[in-house]
Formats: C-alpha cells, structure tokens, sequence
C-alpha cells in the first residue's frame, strides 16, 4: 500500500514545492531590485500562485492518500520515510482544513494592510494608527486558535505549536524564567564591565565594497556553498530556498557599523548553511525541510554568535581583516576587537541588542503576547504594558512607541508565537556548540586554524539530515545526548559578562 | 457577442501572461546569476509552467470563444481590437493545438539545460560537449516544424513565420540576396578606407564601473524608463518583460572594448523602449505585443546604430564622456572617435560586428540554419561548415569554436529562424529613421542638442503603440508610407564606407 501512495504523494507534493520556490523567486526577486512601478502587478503574479498552491494543498485526493499511507505505515518505525511524511503531512492538511476559507482570506488581508499601517505608524510613531488593525489581526488570530485548538489546549498553545512543534507553554514557561534568573545578576556584572570601557573599535566609517568582499569571503570560509547559493543586498536581511540547490542570503550593509553587515552575513549563512545540509533528494517534503523555526534559528545563531562573536575567530579572521580594511583597523588587538564585538548593555532595540540582553527582548514579547492571546490584556494597554515590562525586565523604558511596542514587524504580520523561538534558538545553539565541542576535541584551536568543516558536518550529521523527522526538541536531545537545558546558554553568556 | 467574448477571452489570457511572465523571471534569473548547481532543478521549473501554459493555450474553450469572436466581429475593421484579437489569437490557438504537449515540455527542457550547457561549452571551446544537446534541440525543432507546417510548407518557413509572420524564405532570400550583393563592394571599400587609419582610440583599457555609469545615463536620457526597468549584467545580452512596467536590460561590458557595452545598453535599451511603448492596458494581448521580433530588432537597431553611432549623437555625449574617462578620451576629437567606433573591418564575433559586415553574419546563419533544418547538414558538421561560409562570405575564419559556431546563445535556447530577424530590423530601422528624418524637420539637430524625446514620440506613435495590429512590413508600410526597401540600409551603410 505505501508502494502506492508514497510516490504519488511525493509526485504531488514536488509540484506545489515548485510553485512554492516559484513564489520564493518572485519574492526575492522583490526584495533586491523591482522596479517601482512593477510592484503591483508582482503581487498578481504572487496572488495567483498563492491561490494555485493552496488548491493543492487543501485537495481531497491529498487528505484521503495520506489517510491511507498512514493506515498502512502504522507498524514501521515512526522514523521512517513513510510514518515522518503520514505525521507532518496530515497534521498540516488537517490545519489548513480546519480553516474556513473565509478566515484565511480575512487574515490575508489583515495582515496584508496590517504591514502597511505598521510601517506608517511606525514612522509616525503613532499607536493610535495600528490600534484598530492590530486588535482586528489580535481577535483573527484568536479565532485561528480557536479553530485549531484541541480541546484543553490553550490559544498561545496552539499558536507556539504551529511553529514550534511539541513546545508547550508550560515548558517554555519552566525555561524562560530560569533563564530570566539568571540573566539579570549577568546583564547586571556585563554593564559595569561595559561602562568602564572606552569607544568602540567597531563603530565609525567602513566603506561597503570591502564589507562584502569580506563577509562574503568568511562566509565561504565557514562553509556556505556558493555552487548552491549567493549573496546578494536588500534591506531587510534574510535567507530564501528558490530550489533544492539555490539558497540565497540577503543582506544589508551600513557605513557606520562595522558589525551589522557581517553578522547579518554570519548569521543568514547559518540559516543557508542548514538549508544546504537538508538531503535534497527529499526537497519540498517533510523529510527535506527544517525541523523548526527554532531549530533554524539555533544554526543562524551557532554561527552568529557561537562561533563568530568568539576570540578563535578573529585569531582567524583578523589577519583577513586587516587586508580588507587596512586603516580601519591599524592597531587593533584581537582582544580590544573581541571585547568591543561583546559589550553587553541593556537597550530598546531587539535587533541591535547584545547577545546577553537579546534574550529579554524576548522574554518581554512572549509574556506580552500569552496576555493578548488569552485577553488579560487588552490591545489599547499594550503600549504601557510593553514600558513597564522594559523597566522591570531591562531597567530601561521606551519614551516613544517606535522604539517600543512598534519596533517589530511581527505581529502585523500575524506573526504571534514566533518571538520564543528566538530564544529557544539561542539555547540550542549553546547546547550544540558545547556537545560538539565535547565530541570534536575542543572547537577553539580548529576555528584558529579556519577550520570550520569538522563543526558543520557534525551539524550536518546530527541536526540537517533528518529534516522533520523528530520533534524540534526530541531532535536536540538526540542530537546532544540530552534534553534541551538552557545552562549551556548561560555558562556561554556569562563569558561576555565576567 | 463581442461584449460577451472578449472579457471572457481577456481574462483568460491574463491568467495566461501571469504565468509567461513568471518564466520570464526565471529565465533572467537564471542569466544574471542563477547559482551552478542550481541549472537542474530551475529547468524543472520552467518545464512545469510551460507545460500549465500550454495547457491553458490549447484550451478547447478559449478556441469556441475565439470562433465566436471571429464571427461575430466579421464585421467590423480588420484594425479593431476584436479582430486583431481574433486573428492573432486565433493563429497562435491553432499553432499551440498542433503541438504535443510532450514535445512543448521536452523542447523547453532541453533548451534550459542546452543554455547551461552551451555556456559551459564556450568557456571551453568544446563543442563535442554541447553535441549532443544541440542535436536535440535540432530534433525536436524538425519536429515541432512538421507538427506547424501548412501542406508544401518547408521547416524553415514555419520557423521563419512564428518569428516574422508573413515573410516568406522566397522574399527573404530576394532581399538578402540584393544586399548581398549591395555590401560585397560597400565592405571592400570600407575595409581598405579602414586599413588606412592608425590604432582605434575606442580599443585599450576601459574601467567597467564608469562604463556602467556613462551607459546607464546614456539608456535614461533617451528615454529608457528606470521607474519601470533595470539594467543587469549577463553573458548574453538581452532585454526581456517580467510584467507591464517591468522591462529589464541584460547586458556585458569588457574592459577591453569601449563600445561593446555601450552599445549593447543602447541596443537593449531599443528593444526596452518599445516594449514600454506598447500599450500596458493591453498587455499579454496581441494589442500590447511587438509586432514581430524584425520590429523588435528594428527598434534597437535604430537606437544603436542610426542614432548612437553617428556624429550628431556625440557631439552630445562627448562631454559627458570625458566626465566619467577622463583619461582614457583625453585629447580625442569627435570627428576621431565616430571614425573609430565605425570602422568597417571583416571579423569573427557578430555581436562585435560593425554596422556594415554585421549583416553577413546574418546571412550566413541564414544559410546554416536553413540547410540545418532541411537536413541538408548534420550537427556534427556544423563547425567546419562555419568556417567554410565565413571564408566565403568574409574571407576570414574561425580557429576556435568559442569564436566560431559555439559564440550565440540562439540554437542552444532553440531560436531557429530568428537570425533572419536582426537584418530585417536593419532594413526598416533605416527606412524608419530615414521617415522620421524628414517629418521632424532634421533629427541631427535635435540629437546634438540630447533631444531624443520627438524622435520616441513618432516611433511610438507609429510603431509601438498598434502592437499586433497590422503585419509586421504592413506596419512599416504605414508607419513610413512606403513598402519595405533596403536601399535605405544600403545608402545608409555607404555613408560608413565612403
């Protein structure tokens, strides 16, 4: 029986994978150089793609094939082909089907105008703007709960599971507040260190043309596989899959920050290295494709933080460096360059946040939006909300809504669940990087030396490969030999601090 | 009945172009930086959508509407929107039905991996290794001809006409014939005035970044639209239409070679102009397409050549030419550089051609193509027979392939028939050009002073704006008031040589 119905699963699947990286192309295309005037006529070739990839995904025939290849792959090994693609497929075409369409279409549009009025307000730091847009995304995101809820299951449940599988709140719960714990005595030890400091090295002006000869060139160094991939600008960084053997990272550079334009690179290329590692001859399934938003991000941030805020890194790279940018960095130690990458001080920002505050960005955000989805706390008090959650959790509160509760894109898109993986992230990445670190025999003196591969096909090997075929937590577990402990985070931040 | 019809038949197509020009995008992609590995799995993506274009253009439904529109607009004027409609529509309904839909996926198959290979194959002057994909291509072009062919119809008119509708191999060969003959002397004299003149200050060492600059300030002021296009690097230049305010401009510049990237930005950007000439209410209908790809070539022709190569074009441009190659041009006169970028001078590369021999490079695809289609030569006895005709057509000779038979991209994309074309364009670029001339009081004037606007305007009005609505030497009839002649060209071209 699975005979039967596994290739004709997969046969349907890699059409609407195609139209879906079909899709990628025209949105990435977008984001690097559309012409102004062909904008709207880009979002009707995007609509009709759309409308095309959903009729394939919510087809009966699908429904009743992944019925049947369930049936018949009961008694295999839940890790196989078979049972992995029963599991993932049918809980996603049960999703979509619970949806009324109308629903769909409602938060479609939205959070379509929802973005809009988001940049508007933002650029007017004006609340009042999005409030009704917002509360109309807030109370259909609700109702998307509701309708997805298993019974007991609370909304912020469902909505973490949606991008986090298997993550309860009570867990995240449990990790987040003995991180919180731990993190305010560090934020606290990090900042005095900080403010005996003097300026930056990192700050000043650093020319673009280098920046990405140079990024792009560490960014090869640590393993991304321009064969398969590029490099390209655009101004909000991120990683896109057009194919099983085309991932592209975006990114932007400034004149004034020497750091942003690298890591953005570090960072997109640990998300495209990930990509890469995923087993294409299973591109477009389950198998194929990442375990998690959290899992993805736990790569983003190895390679970000783990491995390029580090000092064996620049007794690497700073050689490189210095041929890049030859006045800019003139008598700079490799110390004095490491110290000033890892000053730690509480700000309003979550993107240009530290490594050690980055965290309580998040922490805020997830508590904020657990009392928007369960109505504790009401749309028009989220603005006050999100200052006093700074001033208890940061010790610092925004005097303008643009750098507070309207910073993010997130939740005009609808996006509500999705900051927590940020920080689960960070915890994976630390937990990985020390296993590795373990099993390899010290990652220090090999990333002195430029040697990266030994760290990426172990990454390869332990987490990429098995694509979704284990629960994003159950993956790191098997992946490290333990459950996911938020220690191993800690003991990495408290080097930044001490 | 029209008024039930033609929305019907509207919607339709526009689904239709959505889907065209998404594979335009791809295919940009795929030329201005399509990852390596990458090539496999973007054919497969071309593949699906040409298949789902297919299928919508063979739609039996859309040939009763187009039945009942042809009825029941019998009536009205063979120029109203309904009939162009009908008759163009129809034709390509009935072209697309004649063809299997396994040989429309197989031919686009074989052309997006046949450009990945061909590119390949010129870097390594190998065409053992492109071989075999050109005699695919060649097969399955043989027979999709046949599938095309009227009774008595040859392959090659078949080809000829999907290209140039209602020019017949009998009439091109007449005028090709004259031209022959008309350039025979014309490149002789040309050639001995050439080799009498000392080193070309157009050839040296010439910085790629003020070329891009100085070509793209060119493109913008005569009149290509930078709100509605771009201009990107490429192997092969070209110009393609992603939407109705998308037009983008492919082109290469050599730091070896002056003029190559100029004038192919100028070229391209013909071919730009009209298309954004076209009227985009229309688009994706016959009303809002090129007439025919001589038009198309007439258009770029007539930008590149009559305007940009002649006198009166850089006694504007002089100067801002010296702003962005100060040295390079320092203490060139006018009068020199217009004799240096027009020397007349037999060689092996079309695309580097002059004005005068170009159209021999022509003329000997003509014949390759037209013995390649009846059979009459083998692929593998291609490379010695371009060498032979170039012998005896130009008296010199390839050594290499890469200069040779591997140097255009067409065969490989299954452009077969579609050299032709670029003479055509010649021949009524001139006899444009020559009309306008004398209706606008004296173009020389207006170009010396960077007034380019009048000019786009007749030719708009003229030419783009009717898209299909007349046959494509009809169209000129009317534009210029007078049938297709090449004494224009031919005068034209004496100016170069005398």
């Amino acid at each position: 029986m699975n005979e039967a119905m596994l290739p004709k699963i997969l046969g349907h699947v890699r059409q609407t994978s195609i139209l879906q990286s079909t899709m990628s192309m025209l949105e990435w295309d977008q984001n690097t150089g559309l012409p102004p005037q062909a904008a709207e006529y880009r979002a009707e070739q995007l609509t009709l793609l759309a409308g095309m990839v959903h009729q394939r995904q919510i087809d009966p025939v699908m429904g009743e094939w992944l019925d049947q290849l369930d049936t018949s792959s009961a008694q295999e090994d839940p890790s196989s082909p078979a049972r992995v693609i029963a599991r993932c497929m049918k809980r996603e075409f049960d999703r979509c089907r619970r949806l009324p369409q109308a629903l769909v279409e409602e938060l479609s549009h939205a959070t379509s105008i929802g973005q809009q009025v988001w940049v508007e307000s933002k650029l007017s730091d004006d609340y009042q703007r999005f409030l009704p847009q917002l509360k109309r995304i807030v109370e259909l995101k609700q109702q998307e709960a509701d309708c997805l809820a298993d019974p007991g299951q609370s909304r912020y449940e469902v909505m973490l599971d949606s991008y986090e599988e298997g993550a309860t709140v009570d867990r995240i719960q449990k990790i987040f507040g003995a991180l919180r714990e731990s993190l305010v005595p560090l934020i606290r030890e990090g900042s005095e260190r900080c403010a005996r400091l003097g300026p930056s090295v990192v700050e000043g002006h650093f020319p673009i043309v280098p920046q990405q000869r140079f990024s792009k060139w560490v960014a090869e160094r640590i393993g991304f596989d321009f064969q398969r991939g590029r490099l390209d600008q655009t101004e909000h960084p991120f990683c896109t899959t057009l194919g099983p053997h085309d991932h592209r990272i975006l990114t932007r550079f400034s004149e004034d920050s020497f750091s942003s334009g690298l890591y953005g690179v570090l960072h997109e290329a640990g998300h495209g290295m990930y990509e890469q590692g995923l087993d294409p001859q299973w591109y477009g399934t389950p198998l194929g494709s990442a375990a998690s938003l959290g899992v993805h991000e736990s790569q983003s941030r190895l390679w970000e933080n783990l491995v390029g805020l580090a000092e064996p890194f620049w007794r690497w790279a700073h050689g490189p460096l210095l041929q890049h940018f030859p006045t800019e960095f003139r008598d700079v130690s490799t110390e004095r360059l490491v110290q000033d990458l890892n000053r730690v001080q509480a700000s309003l920002i979550r993107i240009e946040a530290d490594e050690v505050t980055y965290n309580m960005h998040i922490l805020i955000r997830f508590e904020l939006e657990k009392q928007l989805m369960s109505e504790q706390l009401r749309v028009e008090d989220l603005p006050e909300a999100w200052r006093e959650q700074y001033r208890d959790y940061l010790g610092i509160s925004p005097t303008e809504d643009r750098t507070g509760v309207l910073q993010d894109v997130h939740w005009s898109a609808g996006l509500i669940g999705y900051f927590p993986t940020y920080t689960l992230g960070n915890i994976y990445a630390a937990q990985l990087y020390a296993v590795a670190d373990r099993q390899l025999g010290g990652l220090a003196s090999q990333i002195e030396r430029g040697e990266f591969r030994p760290l990426l096909d172990w990454l390869v090997e332990r987490v990429h490969r098995h694509g979704q075929t284990y629960l994003p937590m159950e993956l790191i577990e098997r992946a490290t030999g333990e459950p996911v402990d938020s220690r191993y985070l800690v003991e990495h931040l408290a080097t930044k601090c001490r």
